[in-house]
């Protein structure tokens, strides 16, 4: 199952680029938000977004609902670049909202992507956002073209949108049950009627869906860190496969209405929202992310003994599980690698003269605690290990007599298929060097380790893989899918245009 | 029939507006380009509608298809300010093109709006531009709806989009004829598909189209001005009710092929082209328009002698027929107002104290040739008479003994809904002021003047309005219109809005 | 003394440029205007500069004094591209202002180089904004930098700053006066003090300068058409040589005093004023500019008698002549060109291929008014011919039978140095082709013809050209400069290179 | 001496603001970079300006030689925001450069006070930047305005320049020497002239200023980080006092000179460099910044025994002290407190509701690690307390049982006067409560501790403060000030307006 994933091999992931700013990680595509019966919902529903921001800085976009019209903003950009003020906000009245922060994983940029989109219905309009990727989408995306639909986007979120425009069904929350029903794939949706905010999640649960409340209006969102930044309460996940329907009545009271449309099975959650993308202050599933990930610390600590002077977490996704090994282990926690915050995206593509120089313009050395010492160096996951290799370079010219690194995740070997940018599986580390001595060799570091799947379910869930029934959705270190791969298979995985339209704004 | 029009009344014509910069005008809405088989297509797009600039400058946008993928620019504002730069027409390559400027007047300027529109079909891509508006959008756009389409814009092309989309036919142009064969109204419309550049005019032949040939190369245009720009030979107006379909042959040879899907029938052009829209180098229906519109001021000084010392146009609109009047007069022509060449389309809006110094943007007087004269005004039409107040007014101001307003065409009375933007009818100043000396005092002049409607059918023809079969489009003087008008029978006159969206960029 | 000229020959004026759509002419340097004792100062100072745009289309600045402080807002572009929104408006509180367009001469387009420029002086602040050109501009800079002073713009308003801050003097007006005494050439300034708006024109009074009233509050401006634009009053021009104080004393009254420092002599106002710069709606030293060129035309259709069937003007500049050409011949006016409205200064720079295609931007041939016709087009001026070459291409190409080229001013021979922007003198036509028919031939034409000196003295001011004492500055004509040319001689006409500094933003 | 700052007190520290982003801090002026002899010179100096973001973010400017002329680029914003791309590098070509990052202490914005500045001198130009105060630059300025002199900008730069321009000195390092030698206050200058690089720091050492080399090429920059991230190596700290001239020599080889001409005296090196501005992982007078932090953590948990579950830093400054204090106190070192890292420097001004929900745009707690625990919060200082208050009731609110917040630094009780932004002294935590119960009660902690002076002194230097001859520049904490105060005496602490000339842009 090595096949070039259908939207995951983008050209920034290139590992010739010495100013690779993003690092070699993973992305999350998206972030989702919404918002019924409060005014001001479209502020809100930026602050929301903005505390989502780790899951998507390429773009984002919000809708309102006035009571009589819908209104649309969408940017490139980040949220505080353009919903920071008032004449952009006040283009967005009304009580209800959903909002969309996206990292693109489909190489075009263009703004007719950016979400939420929009439908007009006969009997009202509805706007989409969601976070994941449908596994069947190209295949229903064909068939209603072939159908005479227009597709102006590229995205999955459009095909949704179609399916609930061509349901038969009168309700729209029926119209979208039923659209969802023929979707496969890892996603939460939201969505925004006249007078619903419509939340779901897929059957395994593989995207994070929370509920939460702010003076009696219901929010959904990606993460509890977006209730907390507008002090809205958490009152409860959104269940796997569940719809959750919030409803302004026409009393001005709210109800909501959940169902389960597609029967009830154990939840799987996607494993990579604890190592990596989901913010160390939210709760996922009841649990704490930063206790989640010094728990890999401390298991990686039992797993992997190593004699040192210092534990130095790569910043910032490192810290926890540093801190725990730190603890762990005895040796000293220190601050050996300085991160700038003033790194924006892009910046100066360098002449050859001055990439010889080793420009270093994210990270940089702090000396005084690593010359003269044996450094264990803590990461969250390597992907490509292009980063790693220099990190490891600089430590050493700083003056560290032994490196050691220590990654809190198992070795990825397979892409993912459900909302997560991978590169093409033969660029992973783990698949370029099967021996562990070459790979360490590449890497340059003293020794390496990597947490095991099993100390990784005992840091999440307290507990062991079963291996018959695994409680997490764990491909990429595994090769097990939680789902059909409908499209992958049909185009044999080579899946590279998805619009004959090419669009730059 | 003086119900408001679906999409004519906008606030940019509210008469209280003392700095109204764009003057007492109708609109055109747009303007078309097309070009099949040249290298640099985008280019010679941009240059052919910076020529058509003056059917409509809020927004432009440009196709193109490169041989795999089609491409799409689409700004807010003029030809000049976005598609000047090498950047921007490198990201339009290939060797066909075609190419929209418009003006608005639904009241939403949004970006999803502008055209070319585009969609995926199962059998390749189709890009649409349209000048016009159809009678029966409005059905056909809820019909479809109802059908399950999602309407992405407000505009009406995206109606022609879904209805190719959904024709049962297997060729792009078979298809495309199908779908103009369910659309009523006044329209020119051009698309572009893989291999075809297809272009179609109404069954009246209200909004113009020409065919050009650059090199061998077949061109599409609303008028021959956008030929002469780029050196372009003119081959001959496409007939109304005429579809044509350029196609590029696998060796590369490009054919054109004609039918009258819909039968043949007398043209009936829309009179306004020639009175006000088409500019005075364009050659519309064999006939020069400059010649056109000194044969209206020719006219106008057969029909209405005034003895006086200085014929002055009121620039630009006026400037032909002035040329006309004092040739047949021999009364002597002079610049006695004299126009701002700086004048954008916004300026400050000035406090009430400025306001009262009466300032004059766009036009000034010459004092040197008013200053105790009998002076001729001529304009080429007159809407709501505002402009025509402050004109008069200014003359005298100057020292101008009398003031004669001659207008080169008749009392407008009626709405258009071919693609003209018309004020509320009751707006009009032939509606306002049926007595003739109640309206000249209103104006302020010492006596007012229209062109009678045989006069100006002699101008344009040679001879009389044939009231059985009149020759032109000329509803907005007579009230008699060329179509059935599907939309505002079925609305009663009342259309506001056509989307629950509204989308700033 | 056809050396290069210290400020004249920048790179747009490049004969290669096929794009060239300032086309071949002259340019004004600037346009200035000042107002003392309205409220809304800034905004009335930013209509005056639209209705001064015609004379410098680079940059504009407005400086204000609102009692306490000067604001300053300075930006490249057009007056309307910056000055017409409230919120630039309010940061230029108060009721005295002055403000300044240009267009750039010495080929660095920097902000620091627009003005007004400011000077902070021990006894309070003094804007100052000019209109021409001094002639030891570089000596004296030379020596206020070596004797410490630090300029920050390669601007001559500079150094009059810089003259007016190391003034012995007490009062600012003295000041004022002590430093336009060590300036020589042509000129027309105004400065703002925290009392007082003070103007200046040059001895020979070659810059123009009027004085206007608005409800009692003295306007100083460079052409009456910004006293109407505002609905102001003309009170006189300023005398050649004048310095005029008006002062806003402690009670509120705003008194204005004349004086006359460095004596009197008779007037000589710039020809080119008539010719080209002035809008044809301004009056002149006491003469309408439209009528003006109408004798041109007139005085030249008496000197050059053709037999022809039209009299076409090259729009924009030729028409008034062109009428008066008419009008004295009795051939028929007629527009056969027409002038594209939207042309900004910029546009495509056109690949080889689009070149070929003789892309007319700015121009298009009006067919109907020249097929099988003799024409006679009328010019302006006639610089270097590059623009005369196409025109003459353009009509023949629409079917002329025969073209005359008649200019309405005689042959440019030399550089000017009082502020208007002249190619390398080597380069002008008159200096190209000594002889009458190569000249002809070079630009294509039949016929070509100027008016003659004395032709243009009687056009303008009702007599010929007294030798001895020339009535009007026309040295580009007949090589007699009217002031000395200091750094010319000093420099040995080569001065390229005013600061070390090259600054973009 | 609790006069209020000339240039100390600004409206963004307003402690009103509930969106207050940049948090309850002091501000460093600027950073300061220049290299001579490298290609590529102005990206390497953006690469510095960029390492050195933290000592300012409102602009950027940069300077370069390019053998014949100077260029320059100035900017508001982020150097990552206009130096990144090849467009704006290849308008500063050259082999020599100097740049400026500045945060704005006197409430103008405008970019005419963004460094560096620039000087045409009889022998050639200057450009200088400097970082830090001048405390005599008002009275300087006005003796210099009454002598003729015109300043452009507000800034103390501009002063330094016209003395460079005004001093009888032949050589421009000469006239620096002359120029500085009248300068008193805190500041480290550097200059480029056509040949050199020079660079100079006050005769107490207020500022710090190292010198670097990149392969044979001298570096001047604020701090070591600057040279990190090119790769360059650290040569030694330029010594209080010391003006260094680095020059390219006719043969192209680069020397350099040192000299003391004001003499030599013990170092007083700024004690908040060490507490707040330096980067941690910088080398300060040989002392690694991170070390010196946790050693005042270690200090503090000497001097402040608690009780406690947890150590909280409040990130990211008090990241380095919490280490020191985890260690010492052996209580847990945990990241209770995230850090959103896309706030940018904007927000939504929220409306009162929303105001209201408590929104924590910058902050977020770390319920899992706060909840029931008895939480010691590291903070490295305290300047009005307004930040804290919210912190600690963020805390609070997350469940912790008790709060203590232990501040790594003393009191504040003085303005600065050298380059660093402090609140009018009225409005310091230390000012408003006398009473250390009252403080801890408007804080709202369980305890609030404040590194002694004497544990300061320790942590940086190593041995308490020597009362007699301080080694740091100490005031704030002490009021003991380092120089004299001349402008501030002079003005009887009563500077408000530095020109009278107020500029947007």
């Amino acid at each position: 199952m090595h096949a070039p994933h259908a939207t995951g091999h983008t050209g920034n992931q290139d590992d010739t680029n010495e100013f690779d700013l993003d690092g070699d990680t993973l992305r999350e595509e998206c972030g989702i938000f919404g918002i019924l019966g409060q005014t001001d919902a479209a502020a809100l529903t930026a602050l929301g977004l903005h505390a989502l921001q780790h899951r998507g800085q390429e773009a984002a976009g919000i809708v309102t609902f006035d009571g009589e019209q819908f209104r649309s903003e969408r940017h490139m950009g980040l949220v505080g670049d353009h919903y920071t003020d008032a004449a952009t906000l006040e283009k967005l009245p009304g009580k209800a909202a959903i909002g969309h922060v996206r990292y693109s994983t489909t190489g075009e940029t263009a703004l007719r992507n950016v979400q939420p989109l929009f439908a007009e219905l006969s009997a009202g309009g509805i706007a989409v956002a969601h976070n994941g990727n449908f596994t069947n989408a190209l295949k229903l995306r064909k068939e209603i073209i072939k159908d005479g639909a227009i597709c102006q986007s590229t995205s999955d979120s459009e095909v949704v949108l179609h399916l609930i425009a061509r349901s038969q069904k009168e309700r729209s929350s029926d119209r979208f049950i039923d659209a969802i029903g023929q979707m496969e794939g890892g996603y939460a949706l939201i969505a925004l009627t006249r007078t619903k905010l419509i939340g779901a999640r897929d059957p395994n649960g593989i995207r994070p869906l929370v509920l939460g409340d702010l003076n009696g209006s219901p929010i959904l969102a990606s993460e509890t860190c977006a209730l907390d930044i507008i002090g809205a309460k958490f009152v409860r996940d959104i269940k796997n496969g569940e719809v959750i329907i919030c409803e302004r009545q026409a009393n001005g009271e709210v109800t909501i209405e959940s169902s389960m449309p597609f029967g009830e099975k154990p939840e799987r959650m996607c494993l990579f929202e604890y190592v990596y993308f989901a913010r160390p202050d939210s709760i996922v599933s009841g649990r704490s992310v930063y206790n989640v990930r010094k728990n890999m610390g401390i298991n990686l600590a039992r797993e992997a003994k190593v004699d040192a002077d210092v534990v130095v977490p790569i910043p910032d996704g490192g810290t926890p599980a540093a801190i725990g090994y730190a603890q762990e282990s005895g040796i000293p926690f220190e601050l050996g690698i300085i991160r700038n915050h003033y790194v924006g995206r892009t910046f100066i593509e360098p002449s050859q003269q001055i990439r010889a120089f080793g420009v270093k313009l994210k990270h940089s050395a702090n000396r005084g605690q690593l010359d003269g010492k044996r450094v264990i160096l803590v990461d969250d996951s390597v992907v490509r290990g292009t980063t790693s290799v220099k990190i490891v370079q600089m430590v050493r010219d700083a003056g560290a007599k032994e490196v050691h690194l220590c990654v809190s995740s198992p070795k990825i070997t397979h892409s993912d298929y459900y909302g997560i940018d991978t590169p093409d599986p033969s660029k992973l580390l783990a698949n370029q060097y099967v021996d562990h001595d070459e790979m360490c060799k590449f890497i340059g570091c003293d020794s390496l380790h990597f947490l095991s799947v099993d100390g990784l379910y005992n840091a999440v869930g307290g507990v062991e893989r079963d291996p018959k029934n695994p409680q997490f959705t764990d491909h990429y270190f595994t090769g097990e899918y939680p789902t059909r791969l409908v499209d992958l298979e049909a185009e044999k995985g080579n899946i590279k245009q998805r619009s004959m339209l090419r669009e730059a704004g």
